[in-house]
């Protein structure tokens, strides 16, 4: 399994206008991850879990799982997986994950809570600007990395997460969008997962 | 200068709804390629110019050239992106380019005719499944990357396009999408372009 989370720190967590994404605690940014790190052409990675930290108004926390072996109709652009998303905001929730529908949950979890659950299944890799280049480092298997939103983590965010971390890891010296960090590790894992390919 | 060129089968030659890009001929697929094409975090590539074309219904062929460099108010939501090229759909055109606002042009182009164009600038590469492995390329300066729609090129398309480029090249054992295609062909050549950061 390969896992991320993505923290959107101003993603609102009720039911919003699939008109205007980014006003709305710029979801379109956590749109565009789910969507790069779940889709390939024609297709869904099965072996990719998407967790999304909304901490906007009204009611943060709230944390949205889309499995990538179990959701149905989920197509690449930024309206669908946000009708997704909304769904799920819109639905009576617990610290339990409650199912939205298949292969969508949402429950109410802090990030340290969050991360508490994943350490248990994955290993957690935090992304960042200055962290080792990730041609230096062996990813572990079964990684989960955690990416900040347009404005990346909190100090005490990061501590948090840090804390958690098995490696901080960057990938390039270029500051990039969050979605474009998930499709280049994806690229770097399948590339090692598959050695007959590598130059 | 980096050029990328994505060709839309289907996507539509006026303007559309903002509300359903897919229905548009998957106009989303020509949104993402644009916003991964120009936009970093917080940031635009100057140095990068994206060309669509757009070959379904009513009146095909359309070119959209986006000029890094230029534009103005481009964020990277589909929504966003999708404004400006409905706008260009709009304006009247022949077979020179037309400025429909800062930095976006437009023109009636065939696929042949814009490769002569852009020959005079480029080197066209052929991004394709079937071709050689990334690694193992030298791509050469000023390098502009074909790319197919969701649908991938017709054999028709594949010929002309194939007469105009000096490589064919994949990046990936897996199909990936065609947004997913560029972040990683940005990667590789940010990694190249700066050699003290390559492991």
């Amino acid at each position: 399994m390969r896992g991320f989370l993505i923290v959107g720190n101003k993603a609102l967590t009720k039911p919003f206008s699939l008109n205007d994404l980014p006003g709305a605690g710029r979801m379109d940014v956590l749109c565009r991850c789910t969507s790069q790190a779940l889709l390939v052409s024609h297709g869904i990675r099965s072996d990719v879990e998407v967790y999304l930290l909304l901490l906007g108004p009204p009611e943060p926390p709230k944390a949205v799982m889309v499995r990538g072996g179990e959701v149905r109709r989920m197509s690449p652009d930024e309206r669908n997986i946000a009708g997704h998303i909304r769904k799920a905001l819109g639905v009576e929730c617990g610290e339990d994950w409650t199912e939205v529908h298949s292969g969508v949950y949402v429950a109410r979890k802090s990030l340290e809570r969050l991360l508490e659950e994943l350490t248990n299944r994955y290993k957690i890799v935090y992304l960042k600007e200055d962290g080792v280049d990730v041609k230096e480092v062996n990813i572990p298997p079964e990684p989960l990395f955690v990416i900040g939103d347009h404005q990346g983590l909190t100090e005490e965010q990061e501590r948090v997460v840090e804390n958690h971390a098995i490696a901080k890891v960057k990938l390039s010296h270029i500051s990039l969008m969050a979605e474009q960090c998930i499709t280049i590790i994806h690229y770097e894992l399948d590339r090692r997962a598959c050695f007959f390919e590598i130059a």
